[in-house]
């Protein structure tokens, strides 16, 4: 959406309230979030049955305009239906990654189909054969907040990590294999601690007592368990970089990064996750413009001039 | 020991250094090691050999007399001679529990066995079957140091932890048999993080890469996978237990305890362990005395008169 | 209170809000407190002189029926009647401990009369034979929000350190009399710092610039200052138990424990509080529902299925 | 002492040892300590009796000159006869201050004789008239290391608090007697908290297990309970200003200054303090020059050229 | 303004909310701003078209009564009339300090044309003679909330800052001249991190990139480039107070204070800024009354009875 | 150097020490230091002149064999001459990275030149252009201790975060030619932060009392100074780069990272930094082999076994 575009389109209304402006004058104030984000929304003229505010949230087709203030992008609303909830189909309001989901699921296969170490080829085939798992891990968001919180969201993440990590390779004396496969798995455990159905992102009990860090090595070496003659030491290794990605103890890692492979996993993982921060939270500014403060980065972001 | 006993006995020596008193007359400084704990040591009129110090660690036959110094126990050593390695047996100097081992066990086994729920019951029995494994429980140190670090000591925690956990079960309204397991197993990992022959307590490779809490938490998970109809959601609350039991994020749980079982096992486990921190570092010291500062508490110490 | 009962009595009405539901129509939510505690309610087909919410807290008349929803207990509201602040009494709304206060007095009582420490004993008995001293300990609560936050409330917490203590004192080789008198009494700067008449609880003034740390330690001070012949050594004890209980020296304790005694005490304090925060954030929710995550433990706590 | 002098005195001699220069010749180390203070010094051509080092610490008579190395005034002993413990008096070995105690008293005896507020003059009088309490006061150090450790330290760091205190008075509309009373006497618990015979600084019982912040007002209460009438409201702000005066909780005031005179004592008290680090650490280094890193300040301080 | 005073005035009126009393009836509650700082306001008997509150914020011709409530003043309205926007003059309502800005300049004037150092004297006169930049430094507030926050309170924090170093440099070896120009300057450069046009308080942009510490040692920097022969040594110990005068690096300064007037100037800086968020947190509080919790030094404040 | 060839060669001897193995026979414990790194070393049958030890440090010419001890390489000497300082070169025993200086600075200067931004471009080459700055640049360490502190280690670590910051540039939609920018210069104010000749490496006055960011920043901005028509939003968010690279203020940078460039910039630095520290710390260590805790990144570290 740039500014100046004429919209009609239906949306989940969130966060919505009936203000006065400097004259006094009522408008009411909402977020539309569909499939490709959410941007702030202003309506006057409100009719009467309006006047006293929206259910929060509720479903709405709207017609309007796109504008920009103080650098960031808005819609001024011009008329709004509130739309039954058996007429709507949840999933089409779930944030939902941009990117072609098969283009990246593709680049992870080539990634580890390409493996050198027999036993961390054999390792990812069987779990990218496994169609359940496969499904999931392709559609996972990979937060419930904070980054690449959409479906697709931990695919995207995945892939961004991968191919930093095989920038780094060429910079480090690693064991490329044992890296790459844990920047593309790091954070598998996602699958299991978070749920994606029911039209929102939610924590699984099982999510919430174990946590991720932990889920996504149970993951893994369960895969590890059924390949017979799978090395020890490497299995060691694999668990290592799984349950330290974290990085440090007081952010969830029982233990931190203490190989080369681990301590790179976790900091690329950082880095995407910043990265990405930044992005999500810049979507709406415009050029010269800054965010708000209170996002993942707790700071004001800036959007240089061009 | 108290002061005033004369004192014949081999020991290993540790820390040992030459100094000179406030007239400029040269005394060896030493601590003496045994299995029932360790003690600080003097000896002035040193032979020539002596004047140049120790070895350290070096095993040595001591004649003296103890003595209390500043409200702490020292010993006076009048005679001392190196022993060759090969003539001692080093598990004689590893501290070790100075309790019955069979009668510490016989309390666990008596807990575990009148259980009332099923599945419980019969895990415990899986596990205090598997001779390796209950061996290993009773022999391990609960540390390398800090607390319990002692052959047997894993045991003593356990048993009191236990013990102040069946208080517990009177007071709050609590899952009893469930608690009761947490107080028993949730230090179990230890079996696997230290290794505790060849002289000396120390980590293994599996123990510095995954870190005790998750090592438990496969163990007893392992025992769980061979039952057959065992619950989830009780697999799921033990799961739990275990890994939470370090309390807080910070202190090496993925995830901070969520029900009451595990909210108490880990407080029970905190409050035995700073209670050993005291005992042990006040062993040495005498009515009306304080112990250096420098002790896992963090302060100096006071033992009341009496 | 069970879910599908019926229910009808006053209540102080708290936290009330006119919403709407997702098909937009108005209802009221709003919390229901009295001596036994506080619940969820909610008020669908509001009558005109409701549409504009409650004014808040005030007194309400109401009827209805207890559901559960998303593993929480709450009221649906069908009647509801505003009362007159002159027609009711304010302390039949402070929340107030459901437990028989002479019967947690009379244990108390016991404990001190019990103590082999004649000095502890007459100590003991100043203070229990104080009446204004002994009716504020038996009435005052144990925190101003937090946990026991109820009339009776300290005494209730006093009762259950007591007990822990007690099973404490056949562990470890302490100084009974003396922890006993300390989990009995460590919070008893609370009567001063803490005022619970006119309908609420709050600080008082020298609560808040001296504390109840310091408070404490003067009252007690100020009992033993009356007995002649008062061991020196032991007041100097009683005063480091007291002014140490809150464990750290970042949580308002201007030393830190030092003694088995006082270690052990602020051991038991935090246990007891911990637990208490436990059940107070989890008393209306369901098997196998979550807490909110705004507690005291800040996070949200699990009650298992059965 | 400047570069270049000629010394022949007596010191206490601490941290002895020998080194090798870097042609492999064989120097003493140690430090001189007097009641002045501290300096660095160096020997070279060792008598063979020197060869092993010094006991240390010991009471020596030395012969040498004084010289400036990287900025740091050091002393070359080119003599050093060790004293016997019986020849020396100990106490002209105590650090102590180098002003005038008797003119520093006088100042705060001038200040509080002018206090408006009768109460407060009656106070002050009250114990400036307890001829033990005032001796201890006058004599006293401020602390046992970090800054001000030395016979007389208390009072001149007193002294220090009540001048600035003084200009503060005429820029904030303060309570000037209070403040200035606090001023004077925040740290007055230090003469119980600490003992200053025997040779050297070190804790009292009472003072680890009390803290020198609960002593202070202790001893202040105790003076103002000798006091018919003294205002409640008044006394309950002395307390306040005593007990909050180390400024945060985490540095060992069980409640933060909430009134302005608390909070302008605990701020004086802190930059007195900080200020007496910066010149002690640099007392010996010269123009141009850097102290050590690790002294209370916890970093390298710079003496600008002049 | 005292209790029981009658008010007939023009505010910016902000914060205001239609709420019920313990009776039902509906009430105005707001926040009434002027030059001279805001107060607490309340109007009941609405008329029916405050009955849904008023936009926020607006400028208000209000006619009401003070009175005071628990301990702190507040205003009851009696009429209020909103006023449009282009019939009031915004910077009448942008708070400003009460003091004489001329006045105010004229004893930093006089301190700096004092100056023995002729270097530094040079460089304030070549300062202060830059017009824009000397009417920017009398003009701006010292922050955007916190302390000071008003148009004239950088200048008046400054002049506290000059006072209060002035009395040090009668107590402590220390550069005066130095230490009085980092009193003056150290905050100098929030003129170019904040703006204060435009009805209202904010970052610039530059201010949010580079922050006001090091946009200050530029601005002085720049002033000492432009004076030929000015020493290096002398430069760079200026541009020291400045980075450092934030005190530690958690707050800001890259480095910290190394020198002593670094070290004394952060911490008069800290002194004042402490001192004035007591005063403005408790400037409606009346004797005996508490402020909020909700203020800069994040505990509520006592203001004693008289 | 691989276990088992043999070794003659001059180094700097640090940290020598005479002590005696477990059968009571001294030995000379050391640490070989020159251009390529250092390694731990022992020999045993002393010549006399050895029995006290070697001052430390000090050149020596060495003779012996290389072994594993534990994982870690070790050398056994087997003859040891001192050298006269005078007859070695200094410079030859400053670690000094070991890669081609000439190649690395090519990349750099590659990457520069390849700017599309004219303005970056041309700032590039005055900075380039300066031999002075140049060859500083090419020269200096990139730390004290930490991470590459070794001549030519600023040089290394630059190319490394080139490297990675133009994979990122594939990545993320950023401004290239900026966060190439940064990621060549974020750290050039280490060039005057540090001093490397001398024989060692040390902080100048200029780096302790401003540091390296500051002096970074300032660095540049003198450059672009000399610049006519350089864009002031372009220089502002240089600015920013180089001041923000620190990545949060507690570690020395004034304003945290907020433009995206800044961030990815940081990002670099602190992934390039660790890597290292894992590299050197895991120098000498063998496959299978942990590092010592007592490193940058404060753990042992684990090298695989292969």
């Amino acid at each position: 959406m740039k500014p100046g575009t004429r919209l009609r389109s239906s949306f989940l209304a969130t966060d919505s309230a009936v203000r006065k402006d400097s004259r006094g004058v009522p408008f009411l104030s909402l977020k539309l979030v569909d499939r490709t984000g959410s941007v702030d929304a202003l309506m006057w003229r409100l009719p009467d049955e309006l006047l006293k505010g929206l259910p929060s949230p509720v479903y709405v087709d709207i017609e309007g305009q796109t504008h920009e203030y103080r650098g960031t992008l808005q819609v001024k609303v011009e008329r709004l239906k509130i739309l039954r909830q058996e007429d709507v189909s949840e999933e089409d309001y779930l944030p939902t990654t941009e990117k072609d989901r098969l283009a990246l699921a593709e680049e992870i296969l080539l990634a580890g189909r390409g493996f050198e170490n027999e036993h961390l080829r054999d390792l990812f085939d069987s779990m990218v054969s496994d169609d359940d798992f496969w499904e999931a891990f392709c559609e996972a968001p990979a937060a419930k907040g904070m980054h690449h919180a959409r479906i697709g969201g931990l695919l995207e993440h995945s892939v961004s990590c991968l191919k930093i990590a095989s920038a780094l390779a060429e910079v480090y004396p690693v064991d490329r294999d044992l890296m790459l496969f844990g920047a593309i798995f790091h954070d598998v455990g996602k699958v299991r601690e978070l749920a994606w159905s029911g039209g929102g992102f939610s924590y699984t009990t099982e999510g919430r007592l174990l946590g991720h860090v932990v889920l996504g090595e149970r993951i893994v070496a369960s895969y590890v368990a059924a390949l017979p003659g799978f090395p020890e030491e490497l299995a060691l290794r694999i668990s290592h970089v799984l349950l330290s990605h974290q990085g440090e103890i007081e952010y969830g890692s029982p233990e931190r990064p203490k190989t080369l492979e681990a301590l790179l996993v976790h900091l690329v993982d950082n880095l995407d996750a910043r990265a990405a921060m930044y992005l999500e939270s810049t979507a709406n500014v415009g050029p010269g413009g800054w965010s708000h403060h209170d996002n993942p980065l707790g700071r004001a972001l800036y959007v240089p001039e061009e």
